[in-house]
């Protein structure tokens, strides 16, 4: 038996929205640009009613959202997007709607741990119960599993704004993040790479010299995460991330920086598998979404 | 009813065992001092059988060690010390003489896994499930839980060893880490403020310059925590953090790096209990390896 799910990736500039019960049986897709909470939300939610009405019912829907959001079910907030700058979005209820209107369970989390629960049901993360999810694109983010449930914690993860070392004689960029400067995504998302040189980052050749202090950058941040919480794997993905040169660049960098100290064949003989990219290619994000819904499936039918 | 429960603090100097049922009833404590794996061990295991003719039976031992450790249940070297540098220490198995000896569940874990596990029994962490506890002394490590259960992942954290940024014109003191030079550890430890100055930590005055500094760099490290796994508390221990007057320093340059960029009230508005001192005080470790005792005792009767 079958349980059809509905997923939402709620992303910044468009909510994709889609019907199914995994990688290869997605009904149906839509993608709705962000406009304001009122009309995105209510095209989504005609989406989904609409397919309710065509495939019959969903068991639960999933929402894998921009942020920062509330996570707390005991918070009046939960399900909101809080203090993000985006006009007309601070301090909106998402997942509400959705509940109300469709009286389903709806799961609901940061867009980088659905992405990553998508990678544990389905992708590159199968079997392990400690490992992180990067997105290294418009923004730097990170969720992930730690000991077997998605981090929350006393918000949820920032992983994009660690400082990292900077040395201003190789690299003068004084990096991007209003709030930090050279954080990690201050130096290194694609609007860092795009403010330092000019350019967009898609359309730097293959051999520029800034691929490598790119992957220098992630290294740094790896290293950090990997002493922080020893991951059993990091997956990487986003727009940056398909520049697939920057993986052997990004492993030789980490084993250089962390120099033997930590001792485990994951690292000193089988990086390429403990770096990699996602196993669900650019499709984690919306797969992550269904994959939330059933999570809250199991936990509201959990005694 | 009282399960009588033991300990050991397994320290590179010394082994502090203890025995007893919680803080306010240890029944007896020694210290031995850290020789040859056979010795210590030796006289551990002597005072623990001792105890056990006068006092009755054990219901459990707790071992919180000095590592790096071996902490998967399923290894072969499950309980060792592995790749430590300490002489005749390196690969040599703690836990399996107490099992075979005294036939009674051994837990076993970092020892800073063990001092948090006591923190959220009795001390500074109590009904948290996500928070760091972090020692700074000779070395500098942390521990903790995720999601409820101790850190373990991978191999298990090595906080110490995150690269921090450092500014050559005000701190040109390149690090003491063999490893890295100047990560957290090697630029921040006791160790590292004695080489940097010449003198031993403890004996420089309350408004040397040095402190800012330290506490520059123990907050830089904490942001990066606090953005990788959103803690909902970072207790701080460990022989340097018995400078009282760096707490308040720590606290204003976390809210200072952060720039108001994580928007919670526990950051915002009560850092003074956000970032605090062990609530065992310098007993974390002790009683956090009879925490561990207790620790194995559930698991050891679980279904
Ligand atoms: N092939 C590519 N190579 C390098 N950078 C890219 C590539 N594709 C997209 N980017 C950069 O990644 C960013 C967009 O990231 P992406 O993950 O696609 O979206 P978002 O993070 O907004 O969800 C932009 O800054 C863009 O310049
Ligand atoms: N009161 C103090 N003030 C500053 N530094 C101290 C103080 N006490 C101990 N230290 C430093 O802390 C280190 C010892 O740390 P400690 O936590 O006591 O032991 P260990 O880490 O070996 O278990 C030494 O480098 C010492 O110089
Ligand atoms: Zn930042
Ligand atoms: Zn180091």
């Amino acid at each position: 038996m079958t349980t059809l799910l509905g997923g939402i990736e709620a992303g910044g500039t468009k909510f994709v929205c889609a019907v199914g019960t995994g990688p290869d049986d997605i009904r149906a897709q839509v993608r709705i640009p962000t406009t304001t909470p009122e009309e995105t939300i209510g095209q989504a939610l005609a989406f989904f009613q609409a397919q309710m009405r065509e495939q019959g019912p969903l068991a639960a829907l999933g929402i894998a959202s921009f942020g920062p959001v509330e996570l707390h079910p005991e918070s009046p907030m939960f399900g909101f997007i809080t203090s993000t700058p985006k006009p007309g979005w601070r301090n909106s209820d998402v997942a509400g709607p959705f509940r109300r209107a469709l009286k389903i369970p709806v799961g609901f989390d940061t867009d980088v741990n659905g992405a990553a629960l998508g990678e544990h049901h389905w992708g590159a993360a199968q079997g392990l119960d400690t490992f992180i999810y990067m997105t290294i694109g418009t923004g730097i983010g990170g969720g992930g599993l730690l000991n077997g449930r998605l981090m929350h914690g006393l918000i949820h993860p920032e992983m994009g704004h660690i400082r990292l070392p900077r040395d201003p004689q190789k690299d003068p960029f004084p990096g991007g993040c209003p709030f930090h400067g050279d954080c990690f995504e201050g130096l290194a998302s694609g609007p860092a790479l795009e403010k330092r040189l000019g350019q967009r980052a898609e359309s730097l050749p293959v051999d520029h010299p800034v691929w490598a202090l790119e992957a220098h950058y992630i290294a740094l941040a790896l290293t950090s995460y990997i002493c922080t919480l020893s991951p059993q794997r990091l997956i990487l993905g986003g727009g940056v991330m398909a520049q697939q040169h920057l993986f052997p660049l990004v492993r030789a960098e980490v084993r250089n920086l962390l120099n033997g100290y930590i001792q485990s064949p994951a690292i000193l003989e089988h990086i390429d598998t403990y770096i990699v990219p996602p196993g669900l290619k650019d499709r984690s994000g919306v797969l992550g979404s269904l994959a939330l819904a059933r999570a809250s499936l199991a936990s509201s039918s959990a005694p």
